[in-house]
């Protein structure tokens, strides 16, 4: 059974119905010490009330959410977004966050070049690296479900995420999260080949059948068709201890839930099924 | 460019507007000679009508859509899905189908054991290949997008169904459907790898952004992102010179128009972006 203490939950979870104070507060009341956090929520409460709310609640931070995106943008664009992962690079730091996912992007304008925006989300990442490693913040590479390549990822598998640990040495990391990669037959071996030096992350939610929306639709854990248990322990096997963060986004169900009651459910499925 | 006469449109194309007759007529009024029919199209045809109908109009049959599902079955079920399949084989062979497309379904009833499903593909193949390979037919595995993982395709990239093809010997061959692979970065190696003797078909449509839903919402060639020409380029250059048959679900946009527009459309986009 998952070690309850690794349960962290992921502040979209419930990001319809509570701000930043009340996930803390919230989650915190049902026991979750680790939390996934959102810059613009951040900004809102202010860093200097976040980091004391975060500390009076025993909370830690599994990731900023996020850097990014930083491909398929002229080169104007492409340095302010550049700029702006520094200072969400600063901001993971002072929330002594675990690490940093840098979402790419993808195509925009008028390409359809997926190799080149590959190569700018390799480019983009060696440029990171080395602010990241001052700051002592792992860059972390969430590949996401191919049916959002072409306007939210040109990174969609834990294969390509390898490639590019192996390309960009140490300060890159990889969060697993179970909803964009559990379709993949390599995923055994490619969670194997990332290991525990890489493995910063483990995410998890549910695949629906039929799911309604690209985005949206996300289920919770056991109501879905994914082998939460064989891949946590797949992750667990190559030597990951981190936590095993809920992240559902639905704004057709859990979204309209009472929070409590959402959080609650996150905790027995974790229990149960993860 | 590409050469217009390995044009071919796939029924499903204008199946809420034309009939099995309707669709051959019609397609080739507009000098069409490749067809991608499906069985319950033949059969309410009959098939000594549609054999008429189609030498008739000079028209040749890409693929037979299809046998399958035949994985997550109980053993009656799965006896059933064979038997079906061999029927598949008998009248791919009678139409003079250039292949048979196998789709492999996936998860059913309580199993999330996504190796056992394919598994279970590997061995049904295994098993139609000695009456496909007596009838002269080539059976084609069709990678679907990870977004169909759950319940209609265990096979989800070119590296899968080439690894299938490796294990199964001569008889077997791949259907590139650039809208299920576009995505992938091992695209270009992986059509390499299959090469001549294996590609079979190439299906041509294309992905929309917003994409309203996961099976129905296929565009135009050129309304979205892919690379069209490129990956086409692809497959030539690994020597393929078969069919470019265009296969467009589209509840919400080109099923709903006159089909001879439609097909006057593909048949300039095919000039035009592929």
């Amino acid at each position: 059974m998952l070690d309850p203490k690794r349960i962290a939950i992921n502040q979209a979870t419930t990001r319809a119905q509570w701000d930043f104070r009340e996930s803390v507060e919230g989650y915190a009341r049902h026991g979750v010490r680790g939390i996934g956090v959102w810059r613009d929520a951040i900004e809102r409460c202010g860093m200097a009330d976040a980091k004391r709310l975060l500390a009076d609640n025993g909370m830690t931070v599994t990731g900023l959410n996020r850097a990014g995106p930083v491909v398929g943008l002229d080169e104007g664009a492409r340095r302010a977004a550049l700029d702006d992962a520094r200072r969400a690079i600063d901001q993971a730091a002072e929330l002594s966050a675990a690490c940093l996912p840098v979402l790419p992007g993808s195509l925009r304008s008028k390409s359809k070049d997926m190799n080149a925006v590959r190569i700018q989300y390799r480019e983009a990442l060696a440029e990171l690296l080395s602010p990241a490693r001052k700051a002592g913040i792992t860059l972390a590479l969430e590949p996401l479900h191919p049916m959002l390549a072409a306007d939210r990822s040109c990174m969609n598998t834990m294969a390509d995420a390898n490639d590019l640990c192996d390309a960009l040495g140490q300060g890159i990391g990889i969060i697993v999260d179970v909803y964009h990669v559990w379709w993949d037959s390599r995923l055994e071996a490619e969670i194997r080949r990332a290991g525990k030096d890489r493995l910063v992350g483990f995410h998890v939610s549910d695949w629906l059948v039929p799911t309604r929306d690209l985005v949206f639709d996300r289920g919770m854990m056991g109501d879905g068709i994914i082998d939460l248990r064989r891949i946590r322990r797949w992750a667990d096997g190559a030597g990951y201890e981190g936590p095993v963060e809920v992240e559902i986004y639905s704004n057709l169900d859990w979204w309209t839930k009472n929070p409590h009651s959402v959080v609650e459910v996150c905790l027995e499925r974790c229990r149960s099924v993860v």
